[in-house]
């Protein structure tokens, strides 16, 4: 039997519910950071041959470290350095990449704090050698990610340093960012929308 | 009165002993390692903004942090991980660049034990994706300093591995390598040993 709706309005169509689009197939990584989906990613993409990217390690100052005979080392008092860089970089088809990756719980914007004033310094000593630099941004409540370019965010930095506006809003990076899809293997399909960053900008 | 020499051999040239070459000026550097040399040439290239080029951290695999209260974290027992890639990396004129340092106080030949596989792999990922790979090899009992370039390191590594020589012989890394001159700012001109290298590689 035919359902009739009121005012005109038509059944959802079967496939939607069926195909799960990017912001719907979320059960599968529930409680997995920002991180290690992208050292997943970044996992998948070394193998496949796609990318070299990696993870730079924390720094630490090491303070006491014993060494113990017929045993490795074992160090017993260090402290986190604030890294001087951003999280990762590294080579994709020639290209010098380089991003840092936060996460917000926010909905509406992001919160421009979360960015260090070393960070962005460095990116912007990347851009002027020809390097390729952005953020990987995730909504993690709206499970929606986002590559947004480090010329834009400079643009924002300035006016939160200046006294302006503390944060980006989510309509801002969905306009001039690329939206990352998920999937299986790599989880966040990142180089995908690097290229169509680069595609964009001619690089 | 003139010396008269034998068998028709002159006196070295005076200019020699007053213009030290690079391998007389020693004296300021002595005891210096190779890694306080390239962080203090990084130091330079990057506030003269010719290169962004950083030393990665060493990682390090925590097992116990404090939070003391009032205070920042302190790691009480963390050990040494063994680092997937090599030690630096960084953009140049648009290039991608990634090398490791090694000092020998061999007088004849570098021992290629000094290298690991997964750094050796890890400069072939990249050199595939096009970045620019090479070692940083430094003589200090020559106090002589060499760019070699990374597909000349893998032929000698497939040697190796497959029960081949143990060492490069310093003739052939003065044959394929770059010297890198010494001066007081930046202390390694590796840069300039690397412009040679991307000349005579067309890169």
């Amino acid at each position: 039997m035919a359902i009739h709706y009121p005012s005109g309005q038509k059944p959802a169509k079967k496939v939607s519910s069926a195909i799960p689009t990017p912001h719907e197939s979320i059960y599968a990584r529930r409680g997995m950071s920002l991180e290690a989906e992208l050292n997943e990613s970044n996992g998948y993409y070394l193998a496949t041959k796609r990318a070299v990217v990696h993870k730079k390690p924390t720094p630490v100052q090491l303070v006491k470290v014993d060494y113990p005979k017929r045993s490795k080392a074992v160090i017993r008092e260090a402290y986190f350095r604030r890294p001087s860089t951003t999280d990762y970089n590294g080579v994709y088809h020639s290209h010098y990449i380089d991003f840092d990756a936060k996460e917000t719980r926010n909905k509406r914007s992001f919160p421009l704090k979360n960015f260090h004033q070393h960070q962005v310094s460095h990116m912007k000593a990347c851009v002027e050698q020809g390097g390729i630099c952005f953020a990987i941004i995730k909504f993690s409540t709206l499970d929606r990610c986002f590559l947004y370019p480090a010329t834009n965010l400079f643009a924002w930095w300035q006016h939160f340093t200046g006294g302006g506006r503390k944060s980006i809003p989510l309509t801002e990076i969905i306009k001039d960012g690329y939206e990352i899809e998920y999937g299986l293997n790599p989880r966040l399909k990142y180089l995908d929308a690097l290229d169509s960053f680069i595609h964009d900008h001619q690089l």
